[in-house]
């Protein structure tokens, strides 16, 4: 697979967003946080989604001027109204809105509406940890989840992300969908002709499956724990508080209302609220004890879950945010990998913009 | 079995921790909690805990006249020492705490430490709700779940609860452990010579089984999820999540040093902080819109997931909360159900604290 380098890539992004009428600001946020996913190697919240983005903006469901707000407010809360910005513009708003708030008096928590697809949940919590605090941060997302006993597909597939930061050992960062499977995963499985493990999927009637395609034929993907005896109705709890937390409170839309994130498939006609919803939170973790006791509290948990015993075959026990951290120096020193088909579309989107192929690495 | 009416447990509870040196308000919190758990249906979490606290108390693990304080905070966070008090007393005061905190500035949050079990994490979500607050309660307990990839039980099965409340519609109320299954259903299908599903349990070396006895030779609960296949990775973010917020920030005992919860288990020795810990949260609805614009909203994702196709043999979507609702309005009318050897073991305990069988029902 073809490697390009960080500061390659950013620029094409940038100049992209540019050309669709982003303020240099906001091209270079767009830009940050898509590379940003690139770089912890979750591609499907990276390069891939452009395309998406820019698809949504030309059918006017996607706003690259917009007038993000704040709407409502306490001293530690408050809702922001997106004006249907791209996602990372709103969320990158509101999470410093939740700092300035935590900043002041120890936790920020604030809810947003009228917003898109916000790029990966764990950027804007890392934001947090770097000014020694705690970061939250959760997103709604197009229906593709059936509550349990359900055959409807009510929810998204709604990450949760959680940072806090050691003294000196690295910040754990949890990014995580509420289901044992994200919709790119099945497709993968699909392309190579794979079974999809049980517990995943569904069918229309609700029978379990392992056919990684039942989802072209009105089937769903089954929440967190799978079925209802290896609890899945906490998985559907898990999401269902996400939407609440993300929609509810903000006036988003939620669960089967939340618009698609794709050009190609339009928004349910009477969704009652605005656009998807996010939620965040920043809390001072000085707002407890001294932030260096908790810091190295805080290593230690680190170091004693990382040396308990492991099974055989299993190299050692994760300790979450260790994987993609690895995968960023990697890629800071060999470049990014790109998929050939990723980089065409890229390419093709940047030429529909009317870019030229020389000012695309200019 | 035997039914009781709520007022006559209620009278017996609060003899038995005055009796045990509880304050008339410290000993009507415990029963008033150890009540609610048994009226939503979750025995586990009520009348049986008697013996085990009294015995705590009698080794002097637990402290019945605690001087319950707070060591640090801001204006929507704190820090409360419970100092050593059952896990009720030092939980109400910090979830009241935080909804005092939530009142002013919009939001509460509390972690508490030096704390013991502290009955069920629905409670105190509820008491948030009353006040027009979305409560978040959490707590780490004995560890008995081994980590993706891990031999050792390094977490407890550490819920999160979370209420929201409607308009017209009950509140929203989830209340769920981070595993597919608690210690106590493990035990029950031991006794009723059943196999556990796959997914619940691993032996001492890691390996699936479907022998719910296996925690007694080195086994352990997995997290939601089950296997790494089944994405138990995130089951194991979450209880990390609840430890980390529980314990790291409070400074109480963190995942295998939580104290055992029963007077014949001893701590491990050379545990790093104080207590068990519990984390809890509030926050105002209308610090984010009007209340009656949000709980009327509500009100509309209640119903809209109500109303989703169900799959064949299965009632209705079941919105959280409901099945516990219901359970305590059928107690009300007839009564709550009671174990005969729970039953014997709670006069047993009365007894051995020198109250005699007339005094018990006077």
């Amino acid at each position: 697979m073809q490697r390009y380098q960080q500061a390659q890539l950013f620029s094409l992004i940038q100049k992209i967003f540019l050309k669709a009428g982003c303020s240099p600001e906001n091209s270079t946020t767009v830009a940050n946080m898509l590379i940003a996913a690139e770089m912890r190697g979750i591609p499907s919240h990276g390069l891939m989604r452009i395309k998406d983005y820019i698809g949504l903006w030309q059918k006017g469901r996607m706003n690259m001027q917009p007038n993000v707000q704040v709407v409502h407010e306490t001293p530690s809360t408050a809702t922001v109204d997106g004006d249907l910005a791209p996602g990372m513009v709103a969320g990158k708003f509101a999470m410093e809105l939740a700092m300035q708030k935590a900043a002041q008096v120890g936790s920020g928590w604030v809810a947003v509406r009228n917003s898109n697809h916000f790029g990966i949940a764990g950027f804007y919590t890392m934001m947090a940890a770097e000014k020694d605090m705690i970061g939250f941060a959760m997103t709604n997302a197009n229906s593709l989840v059936a509550p349990t006993f359900s055959l409807d597909r009510m929810l998204g597939t709604n990450p949760i992300a959680f940072t806090i930061p050691g003294k000196e050992e690295p910040a754990f960062t949890a990014d995580f969908a509420t289901t044992p499977i994200a919709r790119g995963k099945l497709e993968l499985m699909e392309k190579q002709g794979k079974q999809s493990p049980q517990g995943f999927v569904q069918d229309a009637d609700g029978n379990s499956t392992t056919d990684p395609s039942v989802l072209k034929r009105g089937g769903a993907i089954l929440p967190l724990g799978g079925d209802f005896e290896h609890a899945s109705h906490k998985g559907y709890c898990l999401g269902a508080m996400v939407d609440i937390l993300s929609a509810v409170l903000s006036g988003a839309n939620f669960g089967p209302f939340v618009p698609p994130q794709v050009a190609y498939l339009d928004p349910k006609p009477g969704a009652p609220g605005a656009g998807l919803g996010h939620f965040f939170g920043a809390i001072r973790i000085d707002g407890f004890r001294p932030v260096d006791e908790v810091k190295e509290y805080m290593d230690l948990w680190i170091r004693t879950f990382r040396q308990s015993k492991t099974s055989i075959g299993n190299d050692h026990v994760i300790i979450p945010g260790e994987p993609e951290l690895a995968r960023t120096k990697e890629y800071e020193q060999d470049g990014v990998p790109v998929l050939p088909h990723v980089w065409q579309e890229l390419v093709a989107t940047a030429v529909s913009l009317g870019m030229n192929e020389n000012e695309l690495f200019s």
